[in-house]
């Protein structure tokens, strides 16, 4: 008789798997509180003489000293840059600290980056971990909810250009994400807000019943009950493995997880990144492109003041800069998703499913006259 | 009866595809004379609104119209961005025009970018083509021997780091690569003999008649008989698509390719790129991997002077700039092959095959200072 086997976490995280290509390649989500102190979640991960960790000055002396902990344990060397904090750093020349540090260290090709941060910080490893020598693994490290509950999941990557946010990037998995739930108890209230845009945007996009939960949960994911943030960061999980499993790149369904977000850039690029958070600029862009989805026939009139009060009781913007209606209509015409100059916007089509839409530019200007300052 | 079908081309190129994941992807590889003014060369090819062609100030002189015209019968607008010519200009800056121009343009995610040049275009365009919008379509339109031989070849893309050459890039395959062996007329003989560096290669790592056939034909070859470089460019495609084939990612095979380029990579990081050809740090470098495979007892004696022989009487260089020992070395330990800070040559293990090898520092230090200035 064998000794039953020590069970190897102190405390079961969630467990998301992401399956690509049928099942050909894939990876794990592990959403738990306290996993930044747990060594199971960190075995098994890609082998190598070195990690780098990649944090910003925001968030390093939060976490850094107990992320280097866990791999001292399963790397030889583990090395760290930090990175200026926020979005307006989201560039070549930030990446580029990257790629200084690993060639100065001499790291080879199975060096395991670590993206210890919020939306930014997981975007820029990723993306540094795509391109040098060709592709090293990296582990998302996400200590954001807009990180956990999006950005490190499904392996978009990029860095902005001057005229366009999120411009020049790669699709790239990582090999694991590991998400403390334990490191949103230091989160800023604006961020934490920022978070639960992305929260809500899955509601209409893909599951009524989860935007009615959020209705009825909002104010204990304002008072960041962990119960209730781990289910949110939990079924945001399980809604974007389902949707990035089907459509990897980005040829069709995946689209929806951007609703909101093409007048959201706009707002972002059009201001200068930064002044808004990511967020933000999304929680006020599901209020327009609510609007438009309202105009065009695909949703009943109820729609519009039912997103705008969840997303003003998120504590979000709902009324956008004033930028002009041509520069926004400027700006959204080099959106990723437009083709041939005309602008696409994902729109829901009854709750739980959406679809990409063209619009008259004059019906779009409309909706920006009723919903910006 | 119906009429019989018009033949499609007026000269039938060659056709060498390359079959990738089990033939899941692929693309063909098109060599013949005067394809520039083939019109269904450039048919089938991903539709889109836009095209930009990617060149530089030697090469678009002579081939840019020409290029234009053919692409005018297929997109509604094309698009032109020089860059400068040269190894020391394959950096970020030079890429970030390509994007620049795309997004002030606002060229959507269906764009086909044509790289019209040797292997510093190629390289670049292939790697901005991965990057903007996280990937649109190319062609590889290369104009070298080398280009066509080797670098279009394959789907390897980058550009260079001041610490490194070809540090930072992706996989990423072009949807065809069209070689018109016209071009080839209008290369200087200095770049003539850098491609040969790369038609050499092919011989000790996968065939040895192949080797055979490039003594017998070295001049022929210099001289720029059109069906010796036929043969040649052909043959040189069917052996890389043979090994990209099976190891896209250089996972491991693959690796043979860079036969040379240990060595090679490091004279043109060493003494700055663009001061000696790619083509020539390869062939240089040839000599001393060769010397290197004889003195671990991988081949036998002749082998180094038969390698000599041939790369001199190429027009490349034999003996490599006098770096130092220790340089050497410090640049080699960067090299992409590298793992744990130790060395990894590509060696030939008797005629036609090649493997990856550790050596002594001191052995190569014994190396260098037979072949070095």
């Amino acid at each position: 008789m064998t000794a039953p086997k020590t069970p190897s976490f102190a405390v079961q995280p969630q467990i998301v798997p992401i399956a690509l290509d049928e099942g050909q390649r894939g990876y794990d989500i592990l959403i738990g509180a306290g996993l930044l102190d747990e060594a199971a979640a960190w075995e098994g991960l890609p082998k190598a003489a070195a990690a780098l960790i990649v944090s910003n000055e925001t968030v390093a002396p939060l976490y850094l000293a107990r992320l280097q902990l866990r791999l001292a344990a399963q790397y030889a060397r583990v090395e760290t840059v930090l990175l200026p904090d926020g979005e307006r750093y989201k560039d070549w020349a930030s990446l580029n600290l990257i790629f200084d540090h690993l060639l100065e260290t001499a790291s080879d090709r199975k060096t395991v980056l670590f993206a210890l941060g919020g939306g930014v910080i997981g975007d820029m490893t990723g993306f540094a971990a795509s391109v040098y020598m060709r592709g090293v693994p990296f582990v998302q490290v996400p200590t954001t909810l807009l990180a956990q509950v999006d950005s490190s999941v499904g392996g978009k990557t990029a860095i902005n250009h001057p005229l366009g946010k999120n411009m020049l990037g790669a699709f790239y998995q990582p090999a694991r994400v590991i998400a403390d739930l334990d490191t949103l108890d230091s989160l800023p209230q604006r961020e934490l807000s920022a978070g639960l845009a992305e929260v809500i945007k899955y509601g209409p996009i893909a599951d009524a019943a989860f935007l009615a939960w959020i209705e009825l949960n909002l104010d204990a994911l304002l008072a960041r009950d962990k119960s209730a943030l781990a289910y949110a960061v939990k079924r945001c999980c399980e809604i974007k493995a389902w949707v990035v499993g089907q459509d990897e790149r980005e040829q069709g369904l995946r689209a929806v997880l951007n609703f909101g977000h093409t007048f959201g850039h706009a707002i972002e690029t059009g201001l200068g990144y930064g002044e808004w958070l990511h967020g933000e600029a999304v929680g006020c862009g599901m209020v327009m492109a609510s609007d438009l989805a309202v105009r065009l026939g695909l949703m009943p009139g109820e729609f519009l003041p039912r997103m705008r009060t969840l997303i003003e009781r998120a504590g979000l913007p709902v009324v956008g800069p004033a930028l002009g209606a041509q520069r926004y209509l400027e700006l959204m015409r080099v959106d990723k998703k437009a083709e041939g100059g005309a602008i696409r916007f994902v729109l829901p089509e009854g709750l739980g499913k959406a679809g990409m839409h063209a619009a008259p530019d004059d019906l779009v200007a409309q909706v920006l006259a009723s919903h910006v300052a």
